[in-house]
């Protein structure tokens, strides 16, 4: 069973954190076919975390989870602090196969998103 | 003459600014038909400034730009910080059209965005 869980920093500010929850349902409502389960985790400063959401989607039967990191640049908390946290996830549940996916920032249809939301304004 | 500015919160890590700088160039490459000129900007931690890039573009001629926050959340910078810049832009260059676009984690194209970028991890 295939899971896909949204990593975003975490915000002192509630709106910011449930922007995040609501992005996640949005993406649920869209992702039927390609995910049984999507979720939402932070790094820091707001609850879920990542661990604990791992653990529960394992619990429920997820054999596959792709983490992809909400963020815009490749800082550190992209190239050190997620990939440590999915290392401790491959130790804890090797019967689990996990996944990272590039930060948003990076992918390729960025900037035609960029276009059609300027066009907008 | 119309212009497109992405403003980024700028970091201390040189690498994520320059990916601030290749994506523009991105959307430029894209943008021949409906921006004359793309820029990027920095609120912070980075150069150019906004106030820097706006006073460039109108001396080169733009009349219309819109301005474009790479944010990921509706914080502070995007709410309040931002929108303070562009008042005093319009109150200093009162003949040029200045629009706010959404900032970017608020456009419908989002959870697709996501979905692809899962689906190829």
């Amino acid at each position: 069973m295939k899971a896909l869980v949204i990593i975003a920093h975490g915000s002192r500010r509630a709106e910011s954190n449930e922007e995040v929850a609501n992005l996640a349902e949005q993406v649920r409502q869209r992702a039927e076919q390609h995910y049984a389960i999507v979720e939402h985790a932070f790094l820091e400063l707001a609850e879920p975390a990542l661990p604990d959401v791992i653990e529960s989607l394992i619990e429920h039967g997820s054999d596959e989870i792709v983490i992809l990191p909400y963020f815009l640049n490749s800082g550190n908390h992209v190239r050190e602090d997620i990939p440590t946290l999915l290392s401790n996830a491959r130790h804890d549940h090797p019967a689990c196969e996990f996944k990272l996916a590039q930060p948003i920032g990076m992918y390729a249809g960025m900037p035609e998103l960029i276009l059609a939301g300027a066009n907008q304004a």
